[in-house]
């Protein structure tokens, strides 16, 4: 078979190559790292991180506790899901036999009960007595839904028993948020002596970009003087405002001495490696996911000239949240391309546990190598990883695709270690 | 594609389509119990279980501790064995990075080789520091082989220093053993503080067949009764005998009787499942391996009729061994065929930790279905399973082959357990 991965469309990837061969050199000690950072620290049980390969560097982005996704990953890799998964729980809850799985309120979205389908095969096929319950007030009886791969899901209502959340006779003894909580934490799921996971704070409504972001890069550099590189070529540069109010205009001028601060910031690191490329930022909700208020940025000039209907959309995240916190991040080119149009591809790598199981591409026709690709409304078109994510080939190039996936999940691991310290902190 | 799956060719599957869909049905309940039968027990590293598949009747026939084969295995499931093996190696040896492996002293048999070079690379790309060191005396100096696949691998002489084992200034935390001690435990294995597994005395030099399947028959009814089926279909019925000398006949009365007495106790349970064929049981080596000194019988008067050569050949097990003790273990059909000339096929299973790994089946031309299948200078054909054992799929037939797969792994995990208390008893 041919191996279906994007090409990587640059000259500049030395760099890269570079990272991508002291990964290759060092894959024991980078094992033995995790391992380490590991011991006495809960990995969440499911995570995505959407990742952006410049060629030049590599680097994280985004990282999700509440994936969807599931039904783009290669299916021959379910194994590793579901391996995963028990040595995941069996860790760390012993003894749970029973798990509520609690799903976002889109009932509409197939595609996400797809992959919450198959999220659901993947802790029923570990071994684990699994229902679906709704935080849908309509949902009032148990409700099946038939899904486009001929799948059926069935919803159910959840009620309180004292301080448990129960479905009938089901006493779960895990609650697996599949929900990201964007509006606020529901009532129903507030002193609840089950355990649940993750914890409700790291749900949008109170986690922050910025501080994951601050764990990471301090990861990052623990990580890169193990292994010898610049961690810059693995950290997104960030800034982070108080206060913003796009429509007043409050905190804009902050929100411009960031922006420049870092694309100087950034200018500086390009003439460093010599790279030929305009520097550029990306201004997104501090709190917030699903790309809303995401904006692509070369000059703080374009902050002052946004148009009414622009500075509407930075004001609204997901839900009825307003932005007020902003993360300016580094812009991380995303030079992969697939197919005979060039359409950018974003890998996604998945993680149940600390382990890597897997990824798919995002890959976008109508999007530049600049812009985001997890947007509202953004249609991708899912390639599944062809290789797992554990198994480099020393006798390959860095850049064939098992060693390109080993760098990918080395990356993505040290994002959900960040995840893993950001919760730490929340319980602690 | 089409699943190469063996055929099982016998009209007497009603019995085990029972067995498989129980396990089927069940199958959150079983990895429940395995999961609460791991709690605070240890599997082996690595192992392997040779099944044989009645139709009616499913069951293990060996466990090996030391396992060959892994170059047998489907590539695809190397993923899967890279992260079982980091589960199962960090949480029986956290801390540990540097791993001794110790084969079989036969340097000449380069598929013994080909299995320790994939062994060997499954440890290092889960992330330890791995070396191979050889017990041969004539190994003075790092030696490389060049193996039949291309790949090249290195025995290195190992030294004793104080009460540890090195080789050069490579100081392992944990010794692998891979070579099953047939004549006896060496010297420079005895006494060290290094930990080492499995468990010197688990070595076929003191190990023996009837304990393990002691244990193996109360885990085979535990798990029964939670199952709801016979504990015979999954159980291989044996008796042991104390002292045989088959030269001098000692002993062989007892044999004798036992033979009988196992035949008798088989034709019952023939009769209660209406199975029209003839019972037969295994004699064999209770200590030993590599199928020396094997004998399938099904008349007690062929015990009283060897003649001196077969005397001579039941008397000597591998190495410098003679057989002294007996196990008469049933003898399970294998009804599984292969090929146009209905080669018989036996499933050998693999476990890295607790964790079922995949397998291969053993592929006989020249042997009937009631011969055993390993057997020195035995030739077979490895046919690598096409799933993994942990991905059964309720809308497929109970035979199709991810659900005939996840059976045989439960039953080999039920084998890897009975070794896990083999290993227990021995150490407390």
């Amino acid at each position: 078979m041919n191996n279906p991965v994007p090409h990587l469309q640059t000259a500049l990837t030395g760099p890269l190559h570079e990272i991508e061969q002291h990964l290759l050199n060092k894959q024991v000690e980078i094992e033995c790292w995790f391992r380490n950072a590991w011991q006495n620290l809960a990995a969440p049980i499911n995570s995505s991180v959407d990742l952006r390969n410049a060629g030049f560097k590599l680097s994280p982005i985004d990282t999700n506790l509440f994936p969807a996704g599931f039904n783009n990953l290669n299916p021959e890799l379910m194994p590793l899901c579901i391996q995963a998964m028990q040595a995941t729980l069996e860790q760390q809850y012993p003894g749970c036999e029973r798990i509520l799985l609690i799903p976002e309120n889109h009932t509409r979205n197939l595609f996400y009960f797809e992959s919450l389908s198959v999220l659901k095969d993947i802790i029923q096929k570990a071994g684990f007595d699994v229902r679906i319950g709704s935080l849908l007030p309509e949902i009032t009886q148990a409700t099946e839904f038939e899904l486009p791969s001929g799948k059926k899901i069935i919803l159910e209502p959840i009620y309180r028993k004292q301080n448990c959340i129960c479905i009938d006779d089901f006493t779960p003894c895990l609650i697996l948020l599949n929900n990201d909580l964007s509006e606020k934490i529901p009532e129903i799921l507030t002193h609840i002596t089950q355990k649940i996971s993750p914890s409700t704070e790291l749900g949008w409504s109170t986690r922050l970009k910025s501080i994951h972001f601050q764990h990471y890069g301090e990861i990052a550099s623990e990580f890169s003087a193990m292994v010898d590189i610049d961690p810059w070529l693995i950290n997104p540069l960030f800034r982070n405002c108080g206060e913003i109010n796009f429509k007043t205009r409050e905190g804009e001028d902050c929100l411009i001495n960031y922006v420049q601060e870092l694309l100087d910031e950034i200018a500086e690191k390009y003439r460093q490696y010599n790279i030929d490329q305009q520097p550029f930022v990306i201004v997104k909700a501090d709190a917030g996911t699903y790309g809303m208020g995401v904006m692509s940025i070369n000059d703080p000039e374009q902050i002052r000239q946004l148009n009414r209907k622009q500075r509407e959309k930075m004001s609204s995240g997901k839900g009825k949240t307003t932005i007020s916190k902003v993360l300016i991040q580094e812009g991380v080119y995303s030079f992969e391309t697939w197919g005979d149009d060039n359409g950018v591809a974003e890998p996604v790598v998945y993680s149940i546990g600390h382990h890597v199981i897997g990824g798919f591409y995002r890959i976008h026709k109508q999007r530049s190598p600049q812009e985001s690709l997890n947007a509202p409304g953004m249609e991708f078109e899912p390639l599944a990883f062809v290789n797992a994510c554990n198994n480099p080939d020393k006798t390959m190039k860095p850049n064939d695709s098992p060693n390109r996936f080993y760098a990918y999940g080395v990356i993505a691991r040290l994002a959900v270690l960040a995840a893993a310290r950001e919760s730490q902190e929340i319980q602690s």
